[in-house]
């Protein structure tokens, strides 16, 4: 089968989807687009979605999680909204969600439980449900293949650019295409949260195979990022297939592992972009933890590494400084002989054996000079790695978060 | 028995202690205090210690830790040293470690397992050991009662100021004395590390006793404080016992339980110096929860917070954003309701059941402005607590922590 390849397009590239965004009043200044629509043309579409894992869930993700299983992965449509995430709003904010969904599957001739709802932004602070009810009829009536464009813009925060990919391959000769869009990781400006993605594809798959497919997808992209270890109350990630292809996905054949590398593709690439555009982050930083013995020890390693302040402001400010590198492994709670870790910036040696190689500081700084690099840790223990994606922690970090609401 | 209270004096307020602090070159400019002695006159002399959980653990952690062992906690001195933490530095940094050790026990005619050794400073470079050796007769010769007040200095890395503190009660109708140092936690200039406290006491003690009662001061004091979430490869706290006062602290004794009150409130104090003194705060910030089902469960919270970088820039810039808390216990992993939580700045609701209280936004700022604040979070869960001490997080610690290596 022909390599995924990227394409210029929206989330309407794969068949059978249009989508439209419009300006709801919710973000300032008024005219700022903040709500979205993205629905599915194709009565035999499935759905999958996975939420935050945090205690506190915000009111869409409660509502979404039930619709998804009440309609046994049977959504055909997405209303999103940022600037205000319906987050600790008690029972106002589960009715405004539902009220939301019921509204726009109501106007696209759906079931209630067929419309998924997420919202970003501003926590704690009731949704003005009126502005968004008042949105929906022009959302539905602007749905269109070029309209899916504005999708990634509007449901942005305080991300500086929209994340949106598409790609495209071949199953058993017949065209497929998966698309994607999303918005930042991390809480960002005060009060702000959450990652959201949303993907479409025209592959035709059951729900309880997509489902599985974008679980193990996610595990290795969006699970794989961390800007600032913090999980917000809102995190969503949301496929929907149409089937508008005829390439099915068939569980047992290899059109499934072709199709889960395609899904895998797309959603690291979103991470990648959600990494590199982290709160005040002039960095995109790999950390890769190798020769762990098992694979909860590498992974243990390598989110110590990424979400330690002392080790991202090293990294902002080109230290390379090993010592911080190896200390965050050593208190990971991974176990590992500290005499054998190797540890590099690219490919360049700061400490072999748990000593300083002795490396020239200039030569050391330009690596980390960079806007994308991997730091890389050898414990020489085993087989088992680990891969994150994060950024570096700049002041300008400190001046995002720190900064008075508006 | 009389309160505990404070003294002016120093480390040889204790009877039986004398100390000394000198300059070996480790440190720049030339002349800057960072060697220290510390020793007890008293054959007696009992010691206990604690060292750091991580698993890349320096050299003098792991000599004194030895040393603490096989003396069957009668060591009687410390030699420590700051601008190097001769940590990352293979046999030959435990050889200099030794070596140190050995050289102080001959010039005051001790085991050589009688003299721990402790360092704090960059990570990776070899230690210049002839800097320490050179220096350490001059450090017996000038071991005195006012020479002892050199010390909280010497062991300074980017501290700010100097910690110590004096208390003294009475047991039995005896004076007794408790007194400590402390250095800074956090690893703060590029490459440093640690969090160093030495603790002397004129109480009679035994070996095994004092170690338990170490451990539960340490429990409950510099366990409770996160500056940044990093334990370095340092970390030690060392206690010794010269019993000159004649006052015997005996298990199941009421002299045992003052003793702990004593010990504890002194490494209270000293953790919370630490604190106000983090990299770059800018305020004391004390994170209690109460109410939680569980001990385990009160903890996970308290950390939660006190380690969001989210939590901390909010606090910097006194936004009164208590999403960002309650989302911080959400993804603690403890087990509550969101939609019982209240939460407080100082004694000013912010969240109450799950939802903002209408707060006005001047008041919550003005409470937040204060140096030393308390956020409390209430689970109604049940009757467990935590408390923990932190800082908040400024463009400050990015400057401080992204400079390069000088």
């Amino acid at each position: 089968m022909p390599k995924w390849e990227t394409l210029e397009g929206s989330l309407a590239s794969p068949q059978g989807f249009r989508a439209a965004a419009g300006a709801a009043g919710i973000k300032n200044p008024p005219g700022t687009l903040d709500v979205a629509l993205i629905c599915s043309d194709a009565p035999e579409t499935t759905a999958a979605g996975l939420f935050t894992t945090n205690r506190v869930a915000a009111a869409p993700v409660q509502v979404s999680r039930q619709s998804l299983a009440e309609s046994r992965g049977r959504c055909r449509a997405v209303v999103v909204n940022s600037g205000n995430a319906n987050a600790c709003t008690g029972r106002a904010g589960v009715r405004a969600a539902q009220q939301t969904a019921q509204s726009a599957a109501k106007l696209l001739g759906l079931g209630p439980c067929q419309v998924l709802v997420a919202s970003t932004g501003v926590i704690g602070v009731p949704l003005n449900l009126d502005l968004i009810l008042k949105q929906l009829p022009a959302l539905v009536k602007n749905l269109s293949v070029e309209n899916a464009a504005a999708v990634a813009q509007a449901i942005m925060t305080t991300d500086t650019f929209p994340k949106s990919r598409v790609l495209r391959s071949e199953i058993r000769g017949k065209p497929v295409h998966v698309a994607g869009v999303a918005k930042g990781a991390g809480m960002i400006h005060p009060r702000m949260a959450t990652m959201l993605s949303f993907l479409t594809t025209d592959a035709l798959i059951g729900p309880r195979t997509l489902q599985q497919m974008l679980r193990a997808a996610v595990e290795n992209s969006f699970n794989c990022l961390t800007v600032d270890g913090d999980t917000s109350t809102n995190d969503t990630v949301v496929a929907l297939a149409s089937g508008r292809s005829g390439a099915a996905v068939i569980p047992g054949d290899e059109s499934r592992a072709w199709f889960q590398m395609g899904l895998t593709e797309l959603c690291q690439s979103l991470a990648r972009m959600i990494a590199r555009d982290g709160e005040g982050a002039s960095k995109l930083v790999t950390v890769e933890v190798q020769g762990a013995r098992r694979p909860s020890d590498a992974d243990r390693v390598a989110r110590a590494i990424a979400n330690s302040p002392l080790v991202k402001t090293a990294i902002a400010g080109s230290d390379p400084n090993w010592g911080r590198i190896i200390c965050a492994a050593g208190y990971s709670g991974a176990q590992f002989d500290p005499s054998q870790v190797d540890i590099y910036v690219n490919d360049f040696a700061l400490c072999r054996k748990g000593l300083d190689t002795g490396f020239d500081e200039a030569a050391a700084r330009k690596e980390l000079d960079q806007k994308e690099l991997t730091i890389r840790v050898s414990l020489h223990q085993g087989r088992a790695s680990a891969r994150l994606w994060t950024c570096d922690f700049t002041r300008d970090y400190i001046t995002i978060n720190a900064s008075y609401r508006t």
